[in-house]
């Protein structure tokens, strides 16, 4: 077997959630397109790889030392919404609907795994709230126990700033989802805190 | 959003079967691992796409005028297993019970996808049996309407041929089958095919 052919398929079976079947495919895909497009990825991962860097006010991902959203002066300061992932904020900012800025943990606390709160830039996040004008810190992430753990930790690093509320997003059953399939928890939850109508 | 997580997140999403959030998931993953490994994966991907040639005696990819298996003289030259893709004879090889050599179609004759024998290399499967000692053509290719006719193409081209025989493989239910699960088509062939215990 050709060994160029036998190179591409181990490292694309190196990437998450991909085995050799699916590795020889994409392979395979690549000589379906032109050198130039080839290259035009390669250089994206490439690029992406060696030159992205971390926001170091707010740990999103960036191009440059601040992301765009918190170089934008048109953000507002005084909200702060905590998320896990950069993904998390590429789905929010997506709805349009949040003006705010963000913290990004990349992660959350969990001893298992080795993750403590320095490893998610909180020192960070409690000196944007104690320097900037951090009214509200709204907490996007899971429902998990390590997620528990971590807004609870958070939530005392910011005991000595009482005038930030501290708020997280509302539970429920989505938009076209059958309650059917929704779990107990989700019901429950939904039930306890129903609104007028 | 930074512009370098788009871009690969973009690159990404061209590749077949892979949607926005997987290929978020695979650049995050890049960033997970080293420099070093990303660049060996870039360097796997480049190099495959601007090195690979196809072996100019049976259309398998190669990195040399000849592959691996045609420039091996060990190899069979009187068995022939006329595959379609590159993927077949991998399958193939990987069970080490076969020691002829191939001929990779790379497609099967569509007129709906503008695929005719020319695109197939059939002139050089022809021109092969003609010149080589081929005693036998062994089909191991599907059983649409595209892979009949393309098999009966060839059985034309080689009617020149009467001493080469032409074998397909054998159709049945795959050991470890469940018969409960096997299509009705392959079941009556099955039954119709039936071997002295």
């Amino acid at each position: 077997m050709s060994e160029l052919l036998k190179n591409v398929v181990e490292e694309f079976s190196n990437l998450p959630g991909v085995g050799r079947r699916t590795a020889l495919r994409l392979s395979m895909h690549l000589l379906r397109r032109s050198e130039a497009e080839v290259e035009q990825f390669v250089d994206a991962v490439s690029r992406f790889r060696s030159q992205i860097r971390y926001c170091k006010r707010c740990n999103n991902l960036s191009d440059d030392e601040l992301c765009p959203i918190c170089s934008d002066p048109r953000r507002d300061r005084t909200t702060l919404c905590v998320v896990e992932q950069v993904g998390d904020v590429m789905s929010i900012e997506s709805t349009g609907s949040y003006k705010g800025i963000y913290h990004v943990l990349g992660g959350v606390i969990s001893p298992m795994q080795g993750v403590g709160p320095s490893d998610l830039g909180i020192d960070m996040l409690v000196d944007n709230v104690a320097s900037g004008g951090v009214r509200e810190v709204i907490f996007a992430i899971g429902t998990s126990l390590e997620c528990e753990t971590t807004m609870f930790y958070i939530k005392k690093r910011l005991a000595n700033f009482p005038d930030v509320r501290i708020t997280t997003i509302a539970r429920g059953i989505g938009f076209g989802d059958e309650i059917e399939y929704a779990d107990e928890f989700t019901i429950k939850h939904a039930l306890n805190n129903r609104q007028t109508f």
